[in-house]
């Protein structure tokens, strides 16, 4: 499927009620639950998201607008969010973020991006040349790839409760693949 | 985690308005789209969401309260909704899994289950004794595994439009294991 703007803020605009349905007020446990050591909670992959609103999306948008591919744009901080959410609330992360994903799509509007400009030329700091276009995709992919992973972490709680239906629930089974994406 | 049936409940409830948040009036394509050849759909996994409600979780409950291990759950078919959804809408396959979802809920408080019922035997067809317990954090679980399973098959659909990132998602990397988990 190739990458069309305006279907890919239909999924970018749902982000914060579908994490709102998924996780407000879940009992006691699931929220700081993890899938192990160094993995990441849902509490976590939330904070995650908000950082990124902040530093990555629509700021790396403006930095491809303004520089093209002549500046690399700034590393992002993938454990920004272990000090930027503490003492705060599930509930009030939750809330941040929708008020953040907000303001980025109407931010992300008023550049009144055409098809032609899908294809503008940014540099990432690791892997080169990437397009416009594809930094817009990879917003909508990471949002799903963190709900899945919010999904899975909240369905591995239950990984022993399950007994003998564990061997067919794949989900259950350990993901050979990372467990913690970073785009 | 041991399965609590409050709990779990609280897990179950939420389904429907997430599947709804996830799937209602989403571009065209994204709805009908698959992981390729012999994988499912959002479409097809409503579908079948809609016949665990019908066959499997609320009527093996039953069944357990009625028969014990005396006798094994008649089996489940899990090519049923193939030929059940044929002609019917996403919408109206949302709408039929949040009447009987709510109906499966209700019953299952008429029962008035305690802890010592979660441990009441049951005879599954294929890997033998199983506790009701366990039947009902499958039923969790379950629902878990294929909201999960929606949003990796829609996150897919950009696995081109992601370009160099690609490498980073962990989403869009094949799984080893195995694509449609069948409880």
């Amino acid at each position: 499927m190739t990458f069309d703007l305006t279907e890919g803020v239909v999924v970018l605009r749902r982000t914060p009620a579908l994490l709102r349905t998924l996780l407000s007020d879940l009992p006691e446990g699931w929220i700081e639950a993890t899938e192990g050591p160094g993995t990441w909670s849902p509490f976590d992959v939330v904070g995650h998201l908000i950082h990124g609103e902040r530093t990555d999306w629509v700021p790396r948008v403006e930095h491809i607008l303004r520089h093209g591919d002549a500046v690399p744009f700034p590393p992002f901080d993938r454990d920004a969010m272990f000090a930027a959410s503490k003492g705060l609330t599930i509930g009030e992360l939750l809330d941040t973020f929708a008020e953040l994903r907000d303001d980025s799509l109407r931010r992300l509007q008023t550049f009144g991006l055409t098809e032609a400009d899908m294809d503008r030329r940014g540099r990432h700091p690791e892997f080169g040349e990437v397009r416009l276009g594809q930094h817009l995709a990879t917003w909508v992919v990471h949002d799903l790839t963190h709900i899945s992973q919010i999904v899975r972490v909240l369905a591995r709680q239950y990984s022993d409760a399950v007994g003998p239906w564990r061997a067919y629930l794949s989900v259950l089974r350990p993901d050979p693949r990372s467990l913690i994406p970073d785009p």
